[in-house]
Formats: structure tokens, C-alpha cells, sequence
């Protein structure tokens, strides 16, 4: 991505909903006299029209006098806009050919196509939100369960946001302190008490926040499970009853889901990505290799797999050999599933989760034992702030590692000068997490990964 | 599809925008106290604010007090509204659990999931368009190409309604005249001239606009194009010469490519579902019957069957067989394109095409051939009234074939009665085409057909 891509003083357009027939489509625009330059388009005087009153006219090619749709129009002037700066936004049909057309007009009336996340970005320029807010934006349009939409909501209302500036005026307080003491090395006045007490305080508060990191990826990103194990011990049956169970999250629209292979599904809020191995293999009658080459990325890539034994037959050595063998490495934990439990006298051997796919006798232990895997190495967030950006977190692991160093200089007693400059690398770390001070590359990167329109 | 479901006096609401993540999503709510209803869920006061206005506020659960998303809201108070009663629309994030989130709210609120064209149907019963718009605006919606969405535009603008009001003032007028000679049969006053020039001016303005429908179906419907011969004859570098130069106008969004087996393309404005048999076959390997019978049914309802020879070999005798076996029956039509036509030092047989779809060669003439087969059996249309719907071309016979009863019943010098008998008809077809006199069997059915949230 070019630098020139994100000039705020341009003019910018994008479709802001999605790229398929529907009622209504959304067309967005922002730039110093957008309104102007739109106003000769449409059969009306959009110049005039009150700010945030939306106008019903007919949008038309001035050069071919041709109409394009009938739309309603409503103009934003700075600063009572997203941006910030003066927009328009279009209501037109949900036509894909019509889309085009109008898209293609405002092309050539001085609009250039917005990069992604270029409004956000345009809002955090000319401060309507700090980085937080804007990347919370953007979590909010990707989240996948109402947990992680309700985290990132926050986020957007300013929970974050708050709880850094708190810590920043805290730090920025000790500063001040320590520049006095600078100032006045030798001054008669009492040294004044170390501020050991806001500096535990910090610090407790930045690991409670890069404590919750692994919880807000867990919602944000969610979780890769995996269903493996024999043929015929019910895979297939069991991830049809997850899907029952706990619902797909994904819809026909996004064309994400292989069919049967693998669907978003919500575990308590937690958007897990369940893969049937079973549906996997389908594919090898005809690419053997492949099937398995795919199966085994599948398995390698899964934070848990669910190995499913058939509790009416008794356990083969082959698939105790299996169970040995296909034991995930790295990041993948195990939950043992004893299915057809219905059907079997026996009990289940130890550690495995008695369940029938059939009756769904089991299936809310199994889910418990989900959960208590995923969330296994998070501690427990009390609190409404939970961070689920990178970014944010290795900002926050960088202020707290300065003020760890302001602590340990000050038991060691070094000289106040080395106390103030870790600080300042305290204060960077926190400015940068909000964005006073952020270099143009990585609002770039950041904003990058949105999606257009926004 | 149930009576009840389209009742205007419940209060609505439906997603308008697609089901999938993006920037913005739009919620559309219709009916009667619908301002005062979600006045609640917002921190903000909506009944007091001016119609058309947009306010930026937050939604929540009233009773969880849960923010459920950050949004801009809009109140439009009849009759200044879409569906001609008190509407409210909803800007919303475009997340996926945030959307689920509103609507559910909105359900408990006494809201009901609106049914599709819905938000149509009540700016219809309200007098906000008549039915030839009312129709125009799903065409709008799933038009395929700049050229169908013109047409729809059209429509929607009232070209058609203003026509067929034409015909029905003019059929009013007779209808009156004959009113006059019933009533006063025996009067002094001398008959006034029967009006044949009248009569033949709607004969041709319906005969004109029946016409139309052929031309509009193909540019709303489009055409199936199939692309057939034996393998290595290039049918897949033809398809893709197809894609690149009149481009595909189906996005990933919409998931109904089959990869490369199938694609929308335009031809000059003229929606194409073209589809290449050589990706079609490409199944047979693991389901041999299948594949074949998949291959046969595409080809049985394409309209127009793309032969497809390869020019640098002779043609074998199998292939000739083929030609005649392949034919296909019914409504289909045969372009024949001799391929690798820069690789041949021979002459293209009589009636095949010379192309080469590796240099681009003939591809312009194939364009042209196939456009004269589309067109081939529709008349020439002039003006922009064109009309797309079955239904309204089926009620247009029925006018036409009054209008002629009506003819000859003065040619074979019938009584008054009579005429005044077969005008009724024809005013009663026309009135059906824009609404006035319609059964609500025939709205439902109507309406069913739109997409929801319009």
C-alpha cells in the first residue's frame, strides 16, 4: 500500500454494504466539497439541503442526461460527519449493474475509490475517535458472536480508550515529579515520597489488560476444533449435532462453508470453527493424496481435536495406535469423546466424555469440557475492557516492561534522570495504544485490514 | 404464503441490506406508531425528532441495558415516507451477531419480520406508485445488466404507467360514447362517428408493448449460452475469452459460480449464463451418470448452443455425427465456431464462424452472431416503455384481444351493448396492469417474488 492512499484531503467513495442484489445499498462519500460537486448530479439542490436530512431525488449523468437510480441523499458538514470532514452518503437500490453506474459517475466527478478503513481512518485524523475506538470499528463489523461483538462495542464506547488515559495521567503525574526533582536537586524542600504505590497500581492494571488479550482473540478470532477419529464412530453425527446444538453462524452468503466440512458454529458466544474430518476424506476417492495432505493441515491447525471412540464396540489397538499417533503437536489440546454411549454396556475409559450423538445424552458435559480447554490458559476478566488487538497488546507489554524498569531503578536507587526516561518510554507505549503518537506506517498497516467503506 | 402476511396495519421490520459482514447494514421498519415504539431503545428522544432527520445515537436493551450497537436512526412521518406510513430506518454496523441483535430486539417490540416486497406492497396500498412500478422496483433490484436496470428505471419513473393510462383514457372516452348512444338509442341527435382510428391506435400501442416483453424478458432474465464440442477443441479458451472480454458480472459475494463450469457475462447489456460442458465433464471421473446427465440438461436448456470445432484438424466423421446428434431440440438455437482458426491454412465450413479464441480473431463476428440469434424472433424496440413482467404482458394480450372484439363487433354492425360489453373487459385488463382494480390473490402472489427488506 501506497502512502498516497490514505490523503485525507482528497475526495472518496466506496460502497459500504456488501456486493449483492438486495433492497438498499449504501454508498459512501467524504472530502472537502463533496456536496458540491454532488449536488449538479442529482435533480435537486443538495448545496442547500440541511445537514443529516436525507433528500428523495433522481441521480443522473449530466453528460448523457441519462437517469440512474432514484435515491435518497443526505449531506454531512464538518465536523457533524464520521470523518469529521464534509461526506454524502447515497441510499440506492440494491442493483448491481445500477451500483456500477453510479460508482463509475462519481469516478469521474472527482471522487477516487476509498481504501480500506480510509473513512475510520479519515475520523481518527481529524479526531473524532483515538485507535482504539477506530480498530473497535472494525471489530465490531467482524465479530462473529454477540460476546465478541459486545466487547468490541465497548471498546468503541470508550472503555479502552478511558482506562489507557488513566494509566497515561497517572504516569504523566509521576513525570511531573520527577522533573521537579530534576529541577531542583538541591533544594531545601523535602524530598517527596516515591510514587511506589501508582506505580504497582500501573502495573497490575496494564497486566490485567495483556491478561485479557488471549480472551478477546479467543472471541474475536475464535477457536479451530476438529473432529477425528475412525470411520464409523460418528463424526459426521456429531458435528451435525453441534450445528443443531449450537447453531451456524455463518450464512449462505459468505460462501466460506465447504458444505458438510467445516462451519462456524457459537459455543457460548465463542465462534468455533468446527471441521468434520469425515468430510474431508470424501475427497480422497478421487485425490487421494490431497484429502489426506488437507486432513492432516486441518488437524496440525486445530487449537482442540475431538477424537470420537464408538463406545458400542470395543477399542481396537489399531486405534489406540491411532489415538498415540495422531496426538496433535503444539498449540492443540485433546478432548476424548466416547460416542454411542446409548449403545454400550461398558464404561467410558478414563478421561473420555461419554456422549450419544443420537439421544445428545453428554453433549452439555462435552461443551463444558470445551470451554474449559479453550479458556484454559486465560485468567478470568472481570472487567468490561478486554483488548483483542495486537497491536494494543504488544503496545501494552512495552509500557509495562518500562514500568517495571521505573520500578526496579527506583529500588536499585539510580538517580532520578533514569527513572524519567524509562517513564518516557512508558508514556510513548501508551500514546502510541490511543494514537497520539503513531507513526503514518502503522496507521497504515492498521487501517488496512478493514474492510472498504468503513 | 398466508393472507395475514401482508397485512399493512402490523408494524414491520426487515434487514434491507445483504446478510454479510460490511461497513454498514441497513434495518427498514413500516407501520403505525413505529416511531413512538423505538423512542424507547434509543438514548435519544425520536419522537420529537424532524422526519427525515438523522440522529446518531446508541441502541439498547431496555431490559438488560445491553448497548447493542452505535447507530444513526431515521423517522419518516406519513405520508412522507417509502411505504406511505410512519417508517423508521436503522444505519447500523454491518457485524453479523450486532444485526441478529437489533432485529431480535425489534421483535420483542412489536415488531414482525416483514415479508418479502412487503415495504412495496404498502407504498402500493397506499397510493405511492401503481403496480407496473411497484414491479419495476424488484426489476431494478435484479437487473443483471446497465442496460435491464435502465429499463426497470424506466418503469419505475412511469413510462409504462403513463402509456397503458393513455389506453385506458382513450378506451374511457369510447366507453362513454357508447354510454351515450344506449342511452338516448332513438334520439334525433344524429350517430357520432364510431371511433375506428382510436380503436386502431390501441390496438397497435398494445400490439407494440406485447411485443416488448420478449425483449424485455431477455434483458431481465437473460440467456442461456452453452458452450459445446469434443474435448481440445478449446471450449474452455473460448469461455475464458468470454470472462475477459465481455467480462463476468457475478461476484464472489453471491456464491452461485460453480467455479469455472458457469458464469453471468454481458453481451452488449444482454445478461448471458454461459456455460462451458468441458467443466461440466470434469465430474464424470467420480460420478460417470451424473456428470453426463447434468451435461445433457444444460444443454437442453440453453438457448443458444455454441458448437465449437477445431479449425486445425479435419473434421472426423464422429464429429460430424455429433454435430447432428447434439442438435438441440425446442427453444434452442446453433451458433457453430471454428476454432483454432489461426492455426488452419483451410477454410471454415459453410455456416461455422472462424475464431481463434488464443489470438481473439472473429470473436467480434461471434458477438454479433450471437446477439442476431437472441434477438432473431423479437421486434425491433423503440421506445423506452418495456415491458418485463409475464404478468403484465399476459393482462396486455387480454386488453389486445378485447380491443379486437371490439373491432370487429362494429365491423359486423353488433349492437351498442355489445361493444360497451367488450370495452369493459379491455378497461378491466388495464386496470389490473397498474392496480386499480386488482384481487389481493394476485398481489400476494406478486409481491412474494421481491426481495425482503423492499
Amino acid at each position: 500500500m501506497n502512502h498516497e492512499n490514505y490523503d485525507p484531503d482528497d475526495r472518496i467513495a466506496a460502497l459500504a454494504t456488501p456486493w449483492a442484489e438486495s433492497a438498499i445499498a449504501v454508498i459512501r462519500t467524504s472530502g472537502q466539497g463533496s456536496i458540491e460537486v454532488l449536488s449538479p448530479l442529482i435533480k435537486a439542490d443538495l448545496v442547500n439541503q440541511e445537514s443529516r436530512k436525507m433528500l428523495y431525488t433522481t441521480l443522473k449523468d449530466p453528460q448523457s442526461g441519462e437517469s440512474l437510480d432514484e435515491i435518497m441523499i443526505v449531506p454531512f458538514r464538518a465536523p457533524g460527519s464520521y470523518t469529521g470532514q464534509e461526506s454524502v452518503e447515497l441510499y440506492c437500490h440494491g442493483s448491481l449493474p445500477g451500483v456500477q453506474k453510479i460508482l463509475n459517475l462519481l469516478f469521474r466527478s472527482g471522487f477516487r475509490q476509498a481504501s480500506p478503513g480510509e473513512f475510520t481512518f479519515r475520523a481518527f485524523i481529524h479526531g473524532k475517535m483515538d485507535l482504539t475506538r477506530a480498530e473497535a470499528v472494525q471489530e465490531i463489523i467482524s465479530s462473529k458472536t454477540g460476546k465478541a461483538q459486545s466487547l468490541a462495542l465497548n471498546r468503541l464506547s470508550g472503555v479502552l480508550e478511558k482506562r489507557i488515559n488513566h494509566f497515561k495521567d497517572s504516569a504523566t503525574g509521576m513525570a511531573a515529579l520527577f522533573a521537579i526533582q530534576l529541577d531542583y536537586p538541591d533544594d531545601e524542600v523535602e524530598s517527596p515520597p516515591l510514587p511506589l504505590k501508582e506505580i504497582e497500581e500501573i502495573k497490575n492494571g496494564l497486566k490485567e489488560l495483556i491478561d485479557s488479550y488471549r480472551v478477546g482473540k479467543i472471541y474475536q478470532e475464535g477457536v479451530v476444533i476438529v473432529l477425528a477419529g475412525r470411520t464409523n464412530v460418528g463424526k459426521s453425527s456429531l458435528f451435525n449435532l453441534f450445528l443443531k446444538e449450537d447453531r451456524s453462524i455463518v450464512s449462505d452468503v459468505h460462501g466460506t462453508t465447504r458444505d458438510y466440512l467445516e462451519s462456524w458454529i457459537s459455543l457460548g458466544g465463542i465462534p468455533v470453527r468446527l471441521y468434520d474430518t469425515a468430510g474431508l476424506r470424501k475427497f480422497e476417492d478421487s485425490v487421494e493424496e490431497e484429502g489426506i495432505r488437507r486432513t492432516r493441515e486441518v488437524m496440525e491447525n486445530a487449537h482442540i481435536l475431538i477424537y470420537v471412540l464408538d463406545g458400542s464396540i470395543d477399542l481396537s489397538e489399531e486405534e489406540e495406535e491411532m489415538l498415540a499417533q495422531s496426538h496433535p503437536e503444539g498449540k492443540g489440546k485433546r478432548v476424548v469423546v466416547w460416542n454411542k454411549a446409548d449403545l454400550s454396556q461398558n464404561r467410558a475409559p478414563a478421561g473420555a466424555i461419554p456422549v450419544s450423538a443420537v439421544t445428545g445424552q453428554g453433549f452439555t458435559e462435552l461443551e463444558d469440557a470445551l470451554r474449559l480447554q479453550i479458556f484454559a490458559d486465560t485468567s478470568q476478566i472481570g472487567a468490561e475492557a478486554v483488548v483483542d488487538s495486537l497491536r494494543q497488546k504488544e503496545l501494552l507489554e512495552r509500557a509495562f516492561a518500562g514500568v517495571v524498569k521505573v520500578e526496579e531503578a527506583i529500588h536499585n536507587g539510580l538517580p532520578v534522570d533514569v527513572l524519567a526516561m524509562d517513564l518516557h518510554d512508558v508514556l510513548q507505549a501508551l500514546g502510541e495504544i490511543t494514537g497520539e503518537v503513531s507513526s503514518s506506517d502503522i496507521l497504515e498497516r492498521m487501517f488496512s485490514n478493514f474492510c472498504v467503506g468503513k
